[in-house]
Order: structure tokens, then C-alpha cells, then sequence
């Protein structure tokens, strides 16, 4: 009888559960369920307005996606509950929220549902960029060590800002909360009954290091403001997991509700592009995974502890239990390629495509692919929404530079490719040029199937070898790979995730491989391109800063 | 009886004939002739074909320009041919050709009507640049002082490179070339029977500078090629005559085509641009005019002679007798704006324009009225088609800086604008930084009625009050002020160009003015600029050349 395993992969607007055997990584069903209250960026369920930057979550949604897609893909495989040896998730991050001490977020509470700070903070909610910047510099002043495992800078959409910003501006549901907790762990809670926490979420988004060091200290959070001194021990957790773990085993009412048994080994939570390395196979340093969408996140193992500037973080057991897992990203990829269809693509250009029966990205990589590398002229800065890494800088904006009275849009259109490839080879430089070596790269996500000659692009870029992942759901895959190591070989799972990415992860037929004379090429243009990095995103000229003041101030 | 003048405006793709009142400069009529065989730049017309870079004209349009227009302005105007009393043209230049001794153009005659170089060559010919490259080198290695007059450069579309074209590529129509002419001065010719050469082009376009100092020596000539040592004096003229100079009365065969007396007084040929100044009103130093379309045409007066580094020229008696004329120009301004709308203006805001039923500029130039000056977040360089003042520079690209996800194609519209705006800033203060004074403004040409928000930035940027033509047929209205001053006031014209501009040049009643606030804003933004503007124009990053060469290499 063939073993499966189950992985949910929490999205930004929806959740999808898949099905997986244990024997080969086949996909037996997949099953997507929308959130139904989606993004809440206007206002709360009930009305109650909120402030821009802000967007929230309804943690109903989350166990509705449970309650819709595992029995779905149970029904349409055939596949039966005692088949089903283990669960995993991935989820965004930092996405968390309040609860009581018994793990009921507060805003399933009658009279906090109308308090915004009651409810799920979704990444991308932008609002405690004061707490941010307020934390940095007081890191920065006392030169706390952790500083540096950030690339130099906590983000404002990780834990302890979000934490510090629900204290600032409503201290009341900070007293009510029992934990703040990461999105994914609290799903697990759900699940099993046990609280535990992920040493991947508590690593990059908050600030854990390791069993003796810890968050960083009570005096650093006292500095930071009095009431948060003792915050890791009456709101967090000491108890962090390493990946892979069993968190616990399916509640009798939620293997009820899901059709799944009891007692079904649950893994504890994890973070979608983390959980795509091992789904692409990689269990090794020097490895790089791109997770491509409309941004890239890299992720990286290395069995040496390195302090890489700009990364997005480091973590021991942070990807994969045994080894440092590094992060970086890019914090807008396929948005720039949205952003320049809708507002910079004339009308000319669409009717041509249509007149040849293509999709407009599609017609405008065709034509682009007739360029050879430098024949567009143009040269651009990829930061069209900052620059997550290696500069760290969210008021950096995007560069073209080289425009003619010819210039036609897939010329711009190859450019805008070129020049986010240029910021995954700037990421990879500096990885290697402090020590974490980079080798051969490896591809998901929905970019990759999209656009071949961003993949080939890349490889010419890089110099490096790209591998895709066979699985159009590396995510869920990777959180189907874990929970099978939850369950061990004994209940015919895995007992470590390398011997499950053995047998379930695949790669595509399909390599992209350097062009020796495009890498010469775009070896000079990224010379070019690095010069203009440095420029503008080293405080040689800070024109973009600067107008981004001006701009403020217009308005 | 009213007296009256003609002005001949001819373009790059039509001829175009007002007549006008001597009593107060209004227009009595007017008619536009296409030139039946427009810009020749794929073929003659016997169907040999032409290299690329070329652009020819028939002298023969031009004269049918005359024949057709003048006719019917007089019989549309019912004003009799005794009440002309001049006549004046106005010419694109460098436009010039070869003709034999007696002033037939070489391509009228039918065994060379098949060498492409025996054509008129139009200013925008640009197969001439190898030899403007050894020309500029060579003045530069023996230290011409000349050069300096030019902003340090010779431009390809002028007279000595396309002769020396000539001669490299066909000597033998270069030996049959009893003359070498700007194709003003050959229509004066044909009208009056009679050779002259006008100061202008002499000046601004054959490096002609005084009796005294003439031409560059036949030594300088000789070192280009020894063939060239004696072109001077044996296919131009040393005796060039000033503006607003009667060139002689209209011959009687050509009267008796055009409808009007013999012996009408005909003034020596101008050029466009610089016959647009005293059109302005403008006949004392100070005021800097602004010939404004496809690109701009800077001209200003002073009584002192400057040397301005990356000006176009500056001649004495240039513009106006009697004073030293200046020239500037940038090379792309209503051009950028055709460029942006036809190739980066997304359909959606067509369709925006088309609902609220407006032209797509007149859309774009609403919208972008509502920003305040730095609220858009962009910066740009205008460097579309090169720069050519202050930088003297071709290969120099177009580059915007600022972009983000939430970019609109309006606000990238206002940033085009005042990047252009930055740009005749920079040249105002290179011309008072070398003690040439700009107190004012005037603006002609086709851009500033046609959109009132860039002539508000303009006067923003700068800092000062920008007046209007009133005419908008400035180059013909110059061209005929001229035209009364060649019959002179005995036969009811003017004796001088100023008291021409007395009576016949009028300012529109709307006066654009700096308003305080935005010359702050736009002073701080234009800073921002000029650090851009230096760092990639004056060698600190050469990016631009480089991409410029990848890009040759690359096709």
C-alpha cells in the first residue's frame, strides 16, 4: 500500500492543499480554497476602517482552507486516511498574530473583533516601519552581535516591530495576548493541540539564534521600551523545533473535520520558500535555490557559519536541520514585468500580439529573445520596489538608463530581465565573495514555466548551471517532505528529509546552461550595472533618496 | 496704400509663404507647398539608391515652393504686386549644394542627375560624420582657435565635412562643383540673378568669421587633404554679406513666375531659428530665444564676444548686425514626448483620453498638471537624441530615475518635461557663467501653444518670465521683416531690422512667470540634475558609450 503524505502551502490570497506519494513525489490530487475574507487592507469584517499600510488576516480562513481541500483531494485520488501518514504546512511569514494563552486568537473573541490589533498581521502589512527603524538604530547603538546575521537590518514586516507596534497603539490587546505566535505555528496548534514553535520563522522573523543565546536580552527590549522587557517569556517561546519535527499528532476532532485519523504525525510549521529547497532536491551546501515569483526569495545551506552583509538572514537549522540556512531575496521581480505591461506598454504592442494570437508577456519575450545580449543598449536598476538584498534599502527606485528616439518595448522589456538578473548575480557575488559558496542554481515558482528566456538570461548572467524543480508546487511539496520525516520511516515515511528528498523530488528534463559568449557579454554589461549599484546604493549620490523626500513633501 | 513684405519659411518637408503688412506685422495671407519629392533618403528620384545616414533634397521644390505660394497669397489677399515691396526667406542649414559657375545645381544636369552626391544635402544628412571626426581632431591637434567659437566641435551636418563627403566619395562631382552653397543663398540666387552668401551660415555653419580672419586657412585645409587647400577660393565666396542685406531686385523672368514687379527687393538668405529672433521683438541683448518643436533652437545677442564652452557658435553679426549672435540648441524636446506617447503610453491611457475626449497630450498634460513640482518622485535626462549643448555629445542616452510599482505614465510625462526644462537651465547658466547675459525669455515654434503646463516649468526651472511670438509663422515673419529692410524705408520698408521689429513684431498678451514656490521645489531638483548631468556627461561614468558600443558590436 502506498504511503502519502499531505502539504498545505498558505498563500497571500489562498490556500492549496496536495497529495503526495511517498513512493515517487507524484501528485495524487491538489485542491486550492480562496481565503474568503482575502487581504483586509480597507477594514475589518465588521466595517471598522483601517489605516493604509495595513493588511490584515482572518484566521478562519486558514482552517476553512483545511477543512475544504483535504477532504477534496481525499475524495477525487481515492486515497484513504490510512494512507495519509503525515502533514505539513508552509506558509508566508512573518504572518502572526495574538492569542490567549490557550491558543484562541483574540480576535475570535466577541469583544476584541472590532480591534484591529486583534487580528492576523499578514506579511506584508507595512505599518511598523517607526517600530522598525527605531529598533535598528538602538541595535545599531549597542551593537548587538544578532545585527549582523539581519544583513544589518530587521525588516518592519518580522515579528518584534509588529509585536512593539500592537503595544504602542493598543496596549490593551497586548495585554491580552497570552502569545504572539507565526501564522504557520498557530495552524500546527490548531492541528495537534500542542503549541510548538518553528526554528525557521523564530530564526529569520524573530530574531532567535540558538538554545543558549536565544532573542536577543531583556535589557535590549527594555531599552527599547520598559514594557517590552520581559516580552520572550510571558508572549513567546523557548521551545523552538528544528524543521522537520513532529509537533504532535492529528486531534480526534480535527482528524474528524479533515477525514484524515487521529494520531496522523503533523510536522511543525514552516515558511514557503523555505520549504521549496528541499522540494527541489537540494539537501546540500552550494546550492542555490530561487523561489521566483513576483519577487525572488534565495535560500542556501552552508555548513559554516558566515556573516554575509545584506542577506535577509542566517539561521542554524533555519532551512534544513544540520546546516546554516541562508536567505536573501529580491523585493520585486515579476512585479516589475506587471508593473511595465500595464503602464508601459502602448497600445501598438498589445494589438501586435494579439494580431499573433500570443499573450502579451509571451509576444514581448518572443521578440526580446531576437536581441542578443547588449544590442537593446539600455541598462537598468532593478529596485522598482527597493532593494531587499544586498543593500538593504527600501527608498531605492528603479533606473533606466540608455533610451533612444528608437527605443522599441521589448527592448526595455529585455532590459528590465536583465537587470533583475544582474541582482541575483550581485546576490550571489556576495555570497561567495564572504565564504558561502555558490555552485549551481536551482529554479521554482511560477516564473521559471513562464519565461524561458529569463531562465536562460539568468544562466548567461550567473555563469552558473540552472535546474528547474519538476513540481509546479514545490512549496507544498517541500511541506509534504516534511511531513513525512514527522512521521519517520516507521509509519512509512522518511526519517530524514534528504531520504525524502531522494525518492520525491524531481527535477525538470530541461537545463538552462551558460552561453559561453552571452556570459562574456553580460559579464561587461554587469560590470556596468555594479558601478551604477554602487552609486546609487551606497550613498555616493542619493538622488533617489532625496527625491523620494521631495516627493513626500509635495504631497 | 499699405505696403507689404513676403516671408519664405522652407522646412524639412515643405515651403511655406506669408504676406504680410509693413503697418503693424499682421498677416495677410498665407499658403504651404509640400515639396513634391519631400526628404530623399531611400533613392533618387531615377530610383538609385541611397546608403543609410543619407538625406537629399530637389532644388527644384524649392522653386516650385515660390510658384505656387507667392501666386496665391497675393490672390487669396487681392494685394497688388505694386504693394510688395520685399521680399525674405528663411532656410533650414546646413542644407546645401553643388552647383556649376553660373549657379545651375549640378543634379539639374541630366548626365549627373544619377550621383547621388550632385544632390542637395539636407540637414540632417549624417553620412558625414567620419569626416567631421578627422576634421575636429585635426583643429584640435593644431589648436585652431576657431574650435572654441563652435563649442569645441564641428557637427557632422555642416558645410565642411558634407563637402569634404563630397569629394572622398565622388571627386569628380566634386571638381565639376564650380560652387558649394547653402541652399538659402542659391534660392536668393535664382531670384535675383545675382550670387551673394549671407552672414548666418557663413558663420554658424561654414566656420566663416570676418573679412579679416575669413575661413580656416588653406594650411588648415591642406592638412585635412591636400585637395581641399584651395576649396575657398575656388567653390565658396569671401565676400559674405550681413543680415537684412539686399542681395538685389527680383529678376524679370522671376517676376513675371511669381506675379510680382521686377527689381522687388530681395534680402540675402537666413536660417529659420536665428529669423525667428528679431520676430520676437527681440533686437537688444539679454532676451534668449526659444525656437521651439522637435527640438530647440537657442539664439541670444550680445555686444561682447565670449567664448562659451558647448554652445553651437557664436558669430558676429550672426543674428542681428551689430551685435555678436549666440546659438544653443537641445537635440530632442517635442520629440521625446512623440517618442514617450507612441512607445511607452499604455492603452489603458489612451482610452482614458479617448472617454474624456481629449488628444493624448492635451490628456497627459492635464493629468500631469495636478502633480506639484517633485511629486511625481522621477528625475530624467533628456539625452533621447544625444546632447547637444552643453555637452556637444551624440552618444550620449536618455535615463530616468526614480520608477516604483506604483508609477503612472503621466507623472513619467512631467518628468520628460522638465528634464527638458533642466536642460535649457543648463545652458542659461553656462551662458551667464561665461558673462553672456539672460534676463528673459521668448519662446516661437510649435510646443508653446500647444501645451501650457511645459511653458509654466519652463519659466519655473529658470527662474524667469517667459514672453510669447504672437505670430505663429515667427521664422516667415522674420524672413519677411527682413525682406522691408532690404527695400529700406524709401520704398516703404525699414532702414533697420530694429525698426522693423518696432512696427511689425508682436508679443502675445499671456506672459508665463515664475511662481516662487515651484522655483524653489524645481532649483532642488535641478541641482539633483546637474550632478547627473555631469557624472554621466562628462566622463566621471561613461556607461552610456559603453552601451552605445556593445550595442554596435552586438548587431
Amino acid at each position: 500500500m502506498i504511503k502519502y503524505a499531505l502539504g498545505v502551502d498558505y498563500g497571500t490570497e489562498s490556500g492549496r492543499a496536495v497529495l503526495i506519494s511517498l513512493a515517487d513525489g507524484t501528485e495524487a490530487a491538489t485542491a486550492v480554497c480562496q481565503y474568503r475574507h482575502g487581504v483586509m487592507d480597507q477594514s475589518l469584517p465588521d466595517g471598522t476602517p483601517l489605516d493604509s499600510e495595513w493588511a490584515l488576516q482572518h484566521p478562519a480562513d486558514y482552517l476553512e482552507v483545511l477543512e475544504q481541500t483535504i477532504p477534496n483531494v481525499l475524495a477525487e485520488s481515492g486515497i484513504k486516511p490510512e494512507q495519509v501518514v503525515g502533514l505539513g504546512i508552509a506558509f508566508t511569514a512573518c504572518t502572526m498574530l495574538p492569542t490567549d494563552a490557550q491558543g484562541t486568537a483574540l480576535c475570535f473573541k466577541p469583544e476584541l473583533a472590532n480591534r484591529p490589533h486583534a487580528w492576523v498581521k499578514l506579511w506584508k502589512h507595512h505599518a511598523a516601519q517607526d517600530e522598525a527603524n527605531r529598533l535598528n538604530a538602538c541595535a545599531l547603538e549597542r551593537g548587538e552581535t544578532w545585527l549582523a546575521r539581519y544583513g544589518g537590518k530587521i525588516s518592519a514586516e518580522w515579528l518584534i516591530p509588529k509585536i512593539w507596534q500592537i503595544l504602542n497603539e493598543d496596549p490593551e490587546i497586548y495585554a491580552a495576548a497570552g502569545r504572539f505566535i507565526e501564522a504557520t505555528d498557530w495552524v500546527i496548534w490548531q492541528l495537534t493541540g500542542v503549541e510548538t514553535r518553528n526554528s525557521c520563522t523564530a530564526g529569520y522573523k524573530g530574531i532567535y539564534w540558538d538554545k543558549q543565546s536565544g532573542y536577543p536580552t531583556p535589557d535590549f527590549f527594555r531599552s527599547l521600551d520598559p514594557r517590552l522587557e520581559r516580552v520572550v517569556e510571558e508572549k513567546l517561546s523557548r521551545n523552538i523545533l528544528p524543521l522537520g519535527s513532529r509537533a504532535g499528532g492529528l486531534t480526534p476532532q480535527m482528524a474528524a473535520r479533515l477525514g484524515l485519523l487521529p494520531g496522523t504525525a503533523v510536522a511543525v510549521g514552516n515558511v514557503d520558500a523555505h520549504a521549496a529547497l528541499p522540494a527541489c532536491g537540494v539537501t546540500a551546501p552550494g546550492k542555490l535555490v530561487m523561489a521566483m515569483g513576483t519577487s525572488i526569495c534565495h535560500t542556501l545551506l552552508s555548513s559554516e557559519l558566515h556573516v554575509v552583509p545584506g542577506m535577509c538572514g542566517v539561521v542554524e537549522d533555519g532551512i534544513l536541520p544540520g546546516y546554516y540556512g541562508y536567505e536573501a531575496g529580491q523585493s520585486a521581480v515579476g512585479d516589475i514585468f506587471a508593473w511595465f505591461v500595464e503602464h508601459a506598454v502602448p497600445a501598438r504592442t498589445h494589438a501586435e500580439a494579439a494580431a499573433a494570437g500570443k499573450e502579451i508577456h509571451a509576444y514581448l519575450e518572443e521578440k526580446a529573445s531576437a536581441l542578443r545580449p547588449g544590442e537593446s543598449g539600455l541598462l537598468a536598476l532593478d529596485w522598482w520596489n527597493g532593494n531587499r538584498s544586498v543593500l538593504v534599502d527600501t527608498d531605492l527606485t528603479g533606473l533606466m538608463l540608455g533610451y533612444t528616439l528608437l527605443t522599441e518595448p521589448h527592448e526595455v522589456y529585455r532590459a528590465l530581465i536583465e537587470a533583475t538578473a544582474f541582482g541575483t548575480r550581485t546576490i550571489i557575488d556576495n555570497f561567495t565573495d564572504h565564504g558561502v559558496a555558490v555552485d549551481e542554481l536551482y529554479a521554482c515558482g511560477g516564473l521559471p514555466e513562464k519565461n524561458r528566456l529569463l531562465m536562460q538570461i539568468y544562466a548567461d548572467v550567473t555563469g552558473r548551471t540552472i535546474h528547474l524543480s519538476a513540481s509546479k508546487q514545490t512549496p507544498a511539496l517541500g511541506a509534504a517532505m516534511f511531513g513525512a520525516v514527522a512521521a519517520g520511516a516507521g509509519a512509512g515515511g522518511y526519517d530524514t528529509i534528504e531520504a525524502a528528498a531522494r525518492s520525491m523530488a524531481h527535477l525538470a528534463d530541461e537545463v538552462f546552461r551558460p552561453i559561453p559568449d552571452h556570459v562574456a557579454r553580460y559579464e561587461q554589461l554587469y560590470q556596468q550595472y555594479r558601478i551604477l549599484h554602487d552609486y546609487f546604493g551606497r550613498g555616493a549620490n542619493d538622488v533617489m533618496k532625496v527625491l523620494k523626500e521631495l516627493k513626500a513633501d509635495a504631497r
